[in-house]
């Protein structure tokens, strides 16, 4: 029997806590980076409601700091895209020679970030498609979905095949019960789900609403839709096609949604610092690169950089 | 000495009220047509503090029906645009057979509503520069400002040049007190107009905002100057020139300006309705039958829409 792989889990949220806590569960050797839940999960573990079915890790190996932390196989990289900045002393003390980056983020440039954080290492893209909430110390309730879409990351954004090595730690989240799913253009998969997200996290801020009123209301509706068919010529300016069926199973696929508040939204009614560079401003930058210009996710981005600073304004105030 | 001009002030507010008293101060024939505060102001008169000194007038004639007033020579519209729907029935009644329409609002699309209403009636722009507020009962503060821009409609578009009667009419306003100013070109003054309007009032409803707040934000500085140079562009496809330097005048005057809520942002706050089509929806319509697009102006109009909806849906519950 082969030894289990060994994963670091760097950020035990909502998303951190759910995909280290169900590798746990099925036998990986999983060890959690915590901040200030990192007594309370020592003593109790992690705990996991789930549509799928409700489970405790009780056992957890928790650190507060990367240099207490084994070498591993896998970096998991599961902090706030704002966080990334943290990426170049968490990375290297916690990969092995050989060890690997998988970066479960939203929005674009990610990757590079860990690339450059950390080098000689692989860096493998993680795009989870997941509706998870924290509602109190380790304790975490998944409401919804749970794939995750593997694609390997290349420095020079081509598509970079699929490795051995994605495919046998894909096989670790499906034994987990994950449903995986493995891809061999990052970039494209990148640009995919922004179609989804750039429209609905910036509107649902911006007008304080979830995907159901958006959807509901004709203006925002079509307003969406427009804005995802300038991530679509945004994507192609970048080399890759998404076909324009993409934008209409995209608003179909919302529209039969239950109502959702989308993570951007959770971040900033709860005044935590939202992923507009990464979800925004990386994806308007590489559009501009390859000489592209989208008004209308520039307007979002505008938008949200001045809710950002005032949310960021107002919490300092708070305390 | 000739009889003094008679004037019906359809719409007793900020506007209405703040322009008719001056005019009766000075010695005009004033008739005002009110609702909620009509026997207030019966009673007390009009009381109106001003930046240019405070003064009362104490004898108003004052109605709550068309019907009842005398057939004047100027009908004021100093409603809401959001009310020219009423304007079939105001205007008839007050106007006496070579009598003229002043139509005092924001946006586009009035005037010939306003013609439509009174067919075989001259209409005529008022534009207002005026910061004033409604503080009570037939109770206006004046703020800041008070320029009126005279400009005469026509049902070609075409510049109308500037009539003895609308030369006698911005008379009556100067000889109140009132900056005048006359234009040859209902269309191009409406446009210059919409220029600050459009980013400013749409940005602050949105962004919970007042003008100093998006002027201090880099970003929302530069998207209020892309949305100015669009309704430029939609002026040009119209057929009106309006130089850049203008955009430069608009940002400049906003920087140095006091902080200021856009009368749409006060409607909002109030909830109460949004000249949402006529600042918005009649300039696209106007620019799209040109052929021209404003897909930032339409950004905006839709999250507007959207907002406007659900403000009506909000003020419906808490009654």
């Amino acid at each position: 029997m082969r030894k289990p792989r060994r994963y670091a889990i760097l950020g035990t949220g909502a998303l951190g806590g759910f995909y280290g806590a169900r590798l746990g569960r099925a036998g990986a050797d999983v060890h959690f980076l915590l901040r200030s839940d990192f007594e309370h999960v020592q003593k109790h573990g992690l705990v996991v409601d789930s549509k799928d079915g409700d489970f405790v890790l009780p056992r957890v190996q928790a650190y507060r700091d990367v240099r207490e932390m084994p070498r591993c196989d896998v970096a998991v990289v599961a902090l706030k895209a704002t966080q990334n900045h943290l990426l170049p002393a968490l990375l290297p003390p916690v990969l092995a020679d050989d060890g690997v980056v998988l970066l479960m983020q939203n929005g674009l440039g990610g990757e590079e970030e860990a690339a450059q954080a950390a080098p000689g290492h692989a860096v493998l893209g993680g795009l989870c498609f997941l509706c998870s909430n924290k509602v109190g110390p380790g304790h975490i309730r998944h409401l919804d979905y749970g794939t995750v879409r593997f694609a390997e990351y290349a420095a020079d954004a081509a598509p970079a095949g699929v490795s051995e090595r994605t495919r046998s730690i894909a096989q670790d989240f499906a034994d987990a019960g994950i449903q995986v799913d493995i891809k061999d253009d990052l970039v494209l998969a990148r640009w995919q789900k922004l179609v989804w997200n750039v429209p609905m996290s910036g509107l649902s801020v911006v007008l304080d609403a979830d995907t159901q009123a958006l959807m509901t209301d004709p203006h925002t509706r079509a307003l969406a839709e427009d804005i995802m068919h300038e991530v679509v010529a945004g994507a192609r300016a970048c080399g890759r096609h998404i076909h324009d069926t993409f934008v209409r199973k995209m608003i179909d696929m919302t529209v039969s949604m239950p109502p959702y508040r989308a993570s951007m939204k959770i971040d900033f009614d709860e005044h935590k610092p939202m992923e507009v560079e990464a979800i925004y401003g990386n994806p308007l930058r590489a559009a501009r690169a390859a000489g592209a210009s989208m008004p209308l996710v520039e307007t979002l981005y505008r938008q949200l950089k001045f809710l950002a600073t005032r949310s960021v304004a107002s919490a300092t105030l708070a305390r």
